[in-house]
């Protein structure tokens, strides 16, 4: 059984946000996958989707200073600068991180650790709506 | 055909660890498979998975040195800091290695390259045993 | 419906190099998939695949001097060296950015973002041509 579906995530500002409740909301048809395995897709090279720790909010604040230090704007050697200087650090990240999920279903749900939850991580200061695919398949 | 299993690796100290064997062993339905595609999750936010030199051990050293040194504890701008130093560190490890792994199955056996080999990649000082979920699919 | 193929990509330099249309063009059988998935995985450990911007190849060279910058040869702690001074920082870029993709396939075509790309990531300075696995699975 196979189910693909194209939504939008609300805009956010740059940074690393907890999209998971949002993503199900757009998939209730995975409560009958068992088993089954999410694929997500973000449509975009200047935001990515990771998955880590759901709880504390400071671990987010932590990952976004992390990477705005460590991938730095304005490098004087970068040749892409046309687009603004948040946009080639925006690119890296998005490749450090990855631009897709895979997440196993088991019993209708998610089959993640307690902690764990999914990232939208926002690289750009104005990135508005991003587009996911979300890729459904299993036994039902 | 759909298969799908929860187990707990043997606890390893911090580092990188081949885990290739471990994993196989405990699926070992994965010969039925051709062909095929395997999904590991590891259900942590402070260790993570990845795929590399399954030869020469100083590899996995170079590792665990390479992310120690770039992606440093006790920075002072990290705010998540009351589980301890090494804390903070492993859940950016986590993100840039990644969760999970997806890999091919060609005549029941996976279709990785010569020298490639799975990496448990442990990240806390004293992580204990991490559980996978392991998702087999494919024609058999 | 699976369809699995192995290939060999052209041997290319150093650096960032898009060959989404090579990749296309050694499934032509991807046409008849809707809806799919597509796993590519690179068999190297010094060599990956990423996803990012298709458009301006500037974006491809900032790629190779951040990342040969951000993970140099010839640290004095590194241990693994006789595979010559560009063997660890490649591992260790493989691992970074990772040896697999997962793209949704959509009425017979990869449902990326306009924007969106298949990098073959080359760490070595003569990797030659490197095996790719397709593993190709959906609806017909």
């Amino acid at each position: 059984m196979w189910l693909q579906k194209e939504f939008r995530l609300k805009p956010r500002p740059r940074g690393f946000h907890l999209i998971t409740n949002e993503v199900l909301s757009e998939i209730p048809e995975l409560k009958t996958f068992n088993p089954g395995l999410l694929n997500l897709l973000i449509k975009h090279t200047s935001a990515s989707l990771t998955i880590n720790e759901n709880a504390d909010p400071t671990v987010r604040q932590d990952f976004e200073n992390f990477f705005t230090r460590n991938v730095p704007e304005n490098e004087s050697y970068y040749l892409h600068q046309d687009e603004g200087s948040d946009d080639l650090p925006a690119h890296l990240k998005s490749s450090i991180l990855g631009a897709s999920l895979n997440i196993p279903v088991t019993n209708g749900r998610l089959n993640l650790g307690t902690w764990q939850g999914i990232y939208l991580c926002e690289h750009r200061n104005h990135g508005g709506s991003r587009s996911l695919v979300a890729t459904l398949q299993g036994e039902t």
